[in-house]
């Protein structure tokens, strides 16, 4: 009989942290801490085989799994020496969610579950504490009503409000037994009235609504939106973990907290972590109560009272504590998230993860934990999401710069960045869908902002602490995040806030630090990024293991020398035609589209000759010995001329032609689908005039470089567009006549290969015959995407979003490469052109270069390089390391 | 060591007809010929291997050729007892040209080679003909000078007027051989004035002159244009062949002709020709004599006269070349063209070949040899061009239709079509690119207006027989031809025509009748073809071999008759968005594209729905108990709107919108690659109401058909453009879900089948996913082909024809598929999808369903059904058994 439930507690479990896909991240890291003997509550997990039997079978259990939680309930209560729906002894649990994957926030917890009018009075009883079991209660009930039962949470809250002022309390602490009671009642006749049916008084109805509506919430919009954004599949499912409570909120010898073993905003080796005397856990993370310090240290650096530090306030907790963090930190090799409750004194441990870190920390970690023996050189590169380090490489505050500060917050997600402040997640969206960088203030954040969080460049919050909801997002999603800055006075209503007497309305631009918790008005300049000692280490490592070469897409001197410092080991797509829409060279490049026949064309063609052949010069320069493949002219003529009625007369009047001679050619060289037309090798091939001046161009300027620096570049000729044999021999020729042209008039030999784009279908499927001749072939992987899903990128963002939550597409095929469609057509590609060459050169040039999942890919299909924007060079040489430690792990 | 040369004649042979490849067909059939104890005057073949060493060796030949070229000759002369440039006896040889595919007129021809100054009284003395030999020289310089030394021939033409004028002289036969004898001076010093020398007079050097005159014009224009009009390659080579001359043109009991086995424009049983008393056979095919007809019987049908006929003038060698056509025909079990020379009374056979003959002849012919034994049914399957077919499926001259008839011609090619008139090549080919109607009127054509012919919709010329040049060329294009129109007077300078006191001005438009020969005023309304017995007798024997079925593509009623009469088996592809573009849907369509929400299009919709479903009522009604396959909704919104402005008032109008509503949905809609866009499935995942409207008018026309006609057509509803499995399964789920509402509603049980066009590389690829949920597929090779080369059809034009003449493109890729390619995808789709489903149906709907090179792939692929346009039903068809019977002979 399948195995639906999974007991853990006193120093015992049936699971192991091995077992994540059944029990989730939670059940099996609780289940681990059992068996490390840590004081673990006990409890039970019901397995994600469970939430999948459920989806599959019309939202219904397994006949036996009733039984299988009563025998869990069963030690659970022999364990405590309780009795669930005793109303002497009794057992309360908690109920929450454990996916494989953590998916924080997204998911609903249920808390003090067991609580009815009779076991309230022997909480009250057991405990000796009547106000703590009726606050419990009416938490119990504000939380069950809300996530089982529908009932909007604010009726809650407004009821308590409206106690509070009636009794003259600031606090919910300042309410006592009596006035709880009463808003037990409240609560309850809310429920009646907003449910329909009465709070239920039975704990095993509870227990079973709760269960549903962790199953339930695991295909809530939410976690679907979270799930597509991080692109985790929707077949996992959750399991369910049911625990007995322990009561951080039963006095002041009472506390609970969250904790990281090491600071996971810097990576520093520092106790980190927050904790709120006698308040449940959910105090801490919802923001609600500014928790404080667990170290001295940390509230020092953070301008919190060490004096309230947990280290000052419970000092044998906080040595056990620190105990627990060694232990943890030790078995599973990596940084702990953990979260932790001190009832009357005794320490509980509730959940142990891997800690969410910034890019930062995650470097800093990985060298520290490799330093320290932890992990090896290899696992600590391993350790290091390559996306994430777009983090670092991005500019912080110019140092030098004004700056007008206009609040102070905490420094939870680091990043310097300018954006249009908006106040909602909708907003932050619309603006982020056309173009514009925003900055979200919020009060505080939900899982409900979390599209708006993620259309947004940063973040601010005016409530919470570093675990807030805003800052665990936002450092998983690599933004600047200020959180906490309580100088803000945020009106909703009138889209503005107040700080420091500014007040900011929405639209206008504010600057945050998140790496110093800062909040700046208007735009403040920014600067390079300094690259730590931690992030060369890290890529040295890496560029040990790698074995594809990492090159450059880079048409100018700026983005070569920028691609250098990053590592880049040549270019890898150098798209001339960026030289050609500078101001003095399209005026040429116009002339030369205009011109009526093949002399006009070359007159005009002369013109841009010098120019070209200038830029190659300066390229050639800066990457030195290092290959630089230039790709032949490849867009479509008429992107060169105007469109509108004046600008084609003043195009006329430049040329010296009639007006309709300009309206004309515009018209002639109109298409209907330009991504199909007269572009890349045809272009070539009508007008072998221009790639005649092109490769002059190039060879003219490997000769000049050559006497001015000594030694020779060798430049690699790439023919785009090619779908025929045919194409690239004719093209190829001219090239190989120009070469030996420019050979006999300077008297130097020049060394160079002409290869080819791959990108369309059909060369992929004859790669064979096109290799016959090319050199080398480089996979475009843009316009490949585009040809073999027939999909036009400018066009496709009207759908791709309605196809990604249709659950069509994975990923934006844009960004990550089809692995299953286009993959294929690289793979024919490369067997076929390598079957006839077997020294040809295979590269991918397109976005994909720089995206790790299609890095993998080019591992595994074995090409020599790929090649990306400048700012994606490290990634592309961490994710090349790692697509190689998967292969050797994998052998 | 390669035998470059092969020798024949004096009944045996080195080579048969079977070397076609290295002889060419002439060589090839030469030797055949010879040794069937032909009487065929000696020579020799240099081969077509020669020809490619040519032009792989700078246009020089193998060094051990001049000596096999001597030994050839030897032999000619001990055959012949004379010699190759004696004085006494001299030996004149014919220099042709022969490729493996008959070339007509495309290559160049020297006769009497070996005459010069001694050799022409040799000459002189050998026929006792002085006037003979003078003639034969003076033609001979005429000849070799315009063909081997590049001087103008109307040089040689004046000088001849000029003589006569001079001499009083009407024809040349009035010149005598004194004055000859002074032209071949006048000859002799122009060739001197324009090649700057002397012409040669070492027979020698004449020889080796003319040799490589043949090989350098394989790479004429002229030759490369016919090879890319008919497909050939230039690979194959060209062979020569020198043949002992025989003359025609020694006296009266001399004559040339050529003839046909049959009636080559209807197939008739008849022996078809014409000949010439006293001349050279040039003077037959060049038209500037009108010949006579060979037979009394054919004399008499084509209004010559029948006592000129050579079955009246030389009736004994008229029943020894009737004996040769027997022999021949026998022997080749074809109809043959033949060429022959009568020397004084002696017959001499010069060349046989298959005849080229129209598509209704060659039908007869097929149809004939297999009744009389000669060939069997499926040899005559073979023997017929699917392409011709075309020719008989369209319309003739509505016999009813009043017509004014203002010259009339010989019938050289049947066709009745209407058309614009043009005078020259080039004007046709420009008014035909515009998409005009052109009919070419000439006096008489040459191999220059090839292009302009192959533009043109059909043919007339004032001069020549039903063999001249006009007569063969149009008749092998399948244009209709009107030949030897001798009332007409052309005025090139005017651009008019002038006949029976009618003048037709250039643009004005005429009707001919190829068939019978007429010319007509203006247009003549026309009739469908009567499809004759043999067509029918031929389809059977066609429809027994082939195992793909044939569809049609069919969106109307007419369409869908049209493609039943012709033989269609079904609907491969009824395009649904046809029928929303008709007046009063439109309205609904734009009101369903400009609505704000799912509710307005809803109900834009459902005015559709009822248009719809009638359509499809009709289409079923008429297939009957055929397989319709019905597309949905497949081309972007935007081809709904207008786009000028005003039109975009008027919409808005009818609407009841705002204008700029109009306006802005048609920006909204606007898309840089519509061809890559919001089309096909992605329609019907973002607005699933379209589809959910189609499906069930699609449902309901099926339970009304029923109920109309007894019984329920199956359909095969067809999703367009599927990239991702998953798409597919979105749309056949709604689909579904729609069956079985319209079963629930009626009461009905409905069959119905849902599969996919396989048209993006992606679909093909994962064919295999797809065919999960696909009952067929139906390969868009259109779109597959648009996708796989990167090429939209729209854009393609401008650089489809300097693609094909740079031997790029061997075909257009949109006409004849791109079987390395996109021929690839369409088996890898093939056979995934089978592999997953292996009764998965599997079918082609692009314009290449009708394409006899694209059919044969699709048996070779095992495809089940091509689709194609009604017109090209029967073509499939045939081409369908031709493709079989290939398969056959293969295996």
């Amino acid at each position: 009989m399948t195995k639906w439930v999974s007991s853990f507690g006193d120093g015992k479990a049936e699971g192991t942290a091995s077992m994540k896909a059944t029990l989730g991240g939670k059940g099996a890291n609780l289940a681990e801490m059992s068996n490390l003997g840590l004081p673990v509550p006990p409890g039970f997990t019901i397995t994600t085989d469970v939430c999948t039997y459920f989806y599959a079978h019309d939202n219904s259990y397994p006949p036996e799994l009733t039984a299988m939680v009563e025998e869990a309930l069963g030690k659970m209560e022999a364990q405590t020496s309780m009795g669930f729906g005793s109303a002497e002894k009794p057992l309360l649990v908690s109920v929450r969610s454990g996916a494989p994957i953590s998916m924080p926030g997204m998911m609903d917890t249920v808390l003090n579950l067991g609580l009815n009018d009779e076991t309230v009075e022997g909480l009250a009883r057991a405990s000796g504490d009547p106000r703590f079991a009726y606050d419990s209660y009416r938490r119990f009930i504000q939380m069950y009503g809300d996530v089982v039962m529908e009932v909007k949470h604010y009726s809650f809250e407004e009821a308590l409000e409206d106690l509070k002022r009636e009794k003259g309390a600031r606090f919910d602490t300042e309410l006592d037994a009596e006035a709880l009671k009463e808003l037990v009642k409240t609560y309850k006749a809310i429920v009646r009235q907003e449910a329909s049916r009465d709070f239920p008084q039975d704990p095993k109805e509870q227990l079973w609504g709760a269960i549903g509506a962790v199953f339930g919430s695991w295909m809530s919009a939410r976690a679907i939106t979270y799930r597509r954004i991080n692109s985790i599949s929707a077949e996992m499912g959750t399991a369910v973990t049911v625990q007995a409570m322990v009561f951080g909120n039963m006095g002041d010898d009472c506390a609970t907290g969250v904790a990281f073993t090491r600071n996971p905003s810097t990576g520093e080796k520092l106790y980190y972590g927050e904790y709120l005397i006698n308040a449940q856990g959910e105090d801490v993370v919802a923001g609600i109560r500014t928790p404080q310090a667990l170290s001295k240290a940390m509230a020092e650096a953070g301008e919190s009272d060490p004096a309230e530090s947990m280290e000052v306030k419970l000092p044998g907790t906080y040595k056990e504590l620190t105990d627990v963090f060694d232990k943890l930190e030790a078995h599973y090799r990596e940084m702990q998230d953990i979260e932790f409750t001190v009832q009357q004194g005794k320490l509980y441990v509730l959940q142990t993860r891997t800690g969410k870190r910034t890019a930062a920390a995650a470097l800093k970690i990985a060298v520290d934990l490799a330093a320290e023996k932890v992990i090896t050189q290899d696992e600590a590169v391993g350790r290091v999401e390559p996306a994430s380090l777009d983090q670092l490489l991005h500019p912080t505050l110019d140092p030098k710069a004004e700056r007008k500060i206009i609040a102070k917050g905490l420094p939870a997600s680091p990043g310097a960045v300018s954006g249009k402040v908006v106040f909602n997640a909708e907003d932050a969206e619309a603006k982020a869908a056309a173009g514009e960088a925003v900055i979200l203030v919020r009060i505080e954040t939900s899982p409900d902002d979390i599209h708006g969080m993620h259309a947004a460049k940063g973040i601010v919050t005016q409530r919470g602490g570093m675990t807030s909801h805003a800052a665990v997002v936002a450092r998983g999603m690599g933004k600047a995040c200020v959180c906490g800055a309580g100088e803000l006075s945020i009106s909703y209503r009138d889209k503005t806030f107040t700080s420091q007497g500014v007040t900011v309305k929405e639209g206008e631009e504010i600057t945050i630090d998140g790496g110093a918790g800062l909040v700046m008005a208007g735009r403040v300049p920014t600067v390079d990024p300094q690259l730590s000692g931690d992030f060369a280490t890290l890529m040295e490592w890496a560029d040990k293991l790698r074995r594809l070469k990492v090159r450059t897409n880079a048409d100018t001197p700026t983005d070569a020398r920028t691609a250098i410092k990053f590592g880049a080991e040549g270019i890898g797509l150098c798209r001339t035609e960026h030289m050609f829409f500078q101001d003095e060279r399209i005026l040429a490049m116009r002339e030369m589209i205009l011109a009526q026949d093949v002399e006009g064309r070359r007159k005009a063609l002369a013109k841009i000759l010098p120019m070209q052949k200038g830029d190659f010069v300066q390229l050639f320069e800066i990457m030195g010995p290092r290959p630089v493949t230039i790709r032949l002219l490849d867009p479509p003529l008429h992107e060169f001329l105007p469109h509108e009625p004046h600008e084609m007369d003043e195009v006329a009047k430049a040329a010296g032609v009639e007006p309709k001679t300009v309206r004309r050619r515009v018209a002639e060289l109109k298409e209907a689908n330009p991504m199909l037309g007269l572009r890349g090798c045809r272009l070539g091939i009508l007008y072998p005039e221009i790639s005649e001046m092109q490769a002059r161009a190039i060879f003219e300027a490997v000769v000049e470089t050559a006497a001015k620096v000594g030694t020779a570049p060798i430049p690699e000729v790439m023919v785009p567009l090619v779908a025929m044999a045919k194409e690239f021999e004719l093209i190829k020729a001219r090239i190989d006549a120009v070469a030996r042209e420019v050979m006999a008039e300077s008297g130097k030999q020049i060394e160079y290969q002409v290869g080819t784009m791959i990108e369309l279908p059909r060369a992929a499927l004859r790669a064979d015959e096109i290799a016959l001749e090319a050199s080398f072939f480089s996979f475009g992987s843009n316009d490949l995407t585009q040809m073999t899903l027939g999909l036009s990128r400018d066009d496709a963002g009207k759908f791709l979003e309605p196809y990604q939550k249709a659950g069509i597409f994975e990923h934006d095929p844009f960004q990550s490469i089809d692995q299953s469609g286009v993959g294929e057509l690289i793979q024919i590609g490369a067997e076929r052109g390598r079957k006839v060459r077997p020294d040809i050169k295979l590269g991918i040039c397109g976005e994909h270069g720089g995206d790790p999942a299609s890095i993998a890919f080019c591992e595994k299909v074995g090409l020599d390089y790929v090649s990306c924007s400048p700012y994606r060079v490290p990634i592309a040489r961490l994710a090349a390391a790692q697509a190689m430690l998967r292969q050797k792990s994998a052998n």
